[in-house]
């Protein structure tokens, strides 16, 4: 399955938010609805800073406030 | 592998872009560097509407003039 971790990147440091996620969709400005693989949801503030598909990572940095 | 299709929705139509997307950065507002997993790059001009991992699909839409 090709399902990805979510990374968010905040002060340098990156840390896993969401492990096994299958769809994201834009929920407004800079802010993203999650559903991993098992149905389950979760929202992120922030922007995509890069995607690596076949390392099944995608990277989101905090919004600059 | 799990490289993914890119599509863009353009006037409610929705067309293949590019096939094999490896990597996807932002360049910039509306405006992506997608790599596919052989090297090739485009640039793409649009917003995510919507990422469907274990489906290999990201689609963007054109963004609003």
């Amino acid at each position: 399955m090709c399902e990805a971790n979510a990374y968010l990147v905040e002060n340098d440091k990156e840390q896993l938010v969401m492990e096994s996620v299958d769809l994201i969709e834009p929920e407004g400005n800079d802010t993203w609805r999650l559903v991993d693989i098992f149905g389950e949801q979760r929202t992120l503030r922030g922007r995509i800073r890069r995607m690596e598909l076949v390392d099944h990572k995608i990277v989101f940095e905090a919004p600059a406030d």
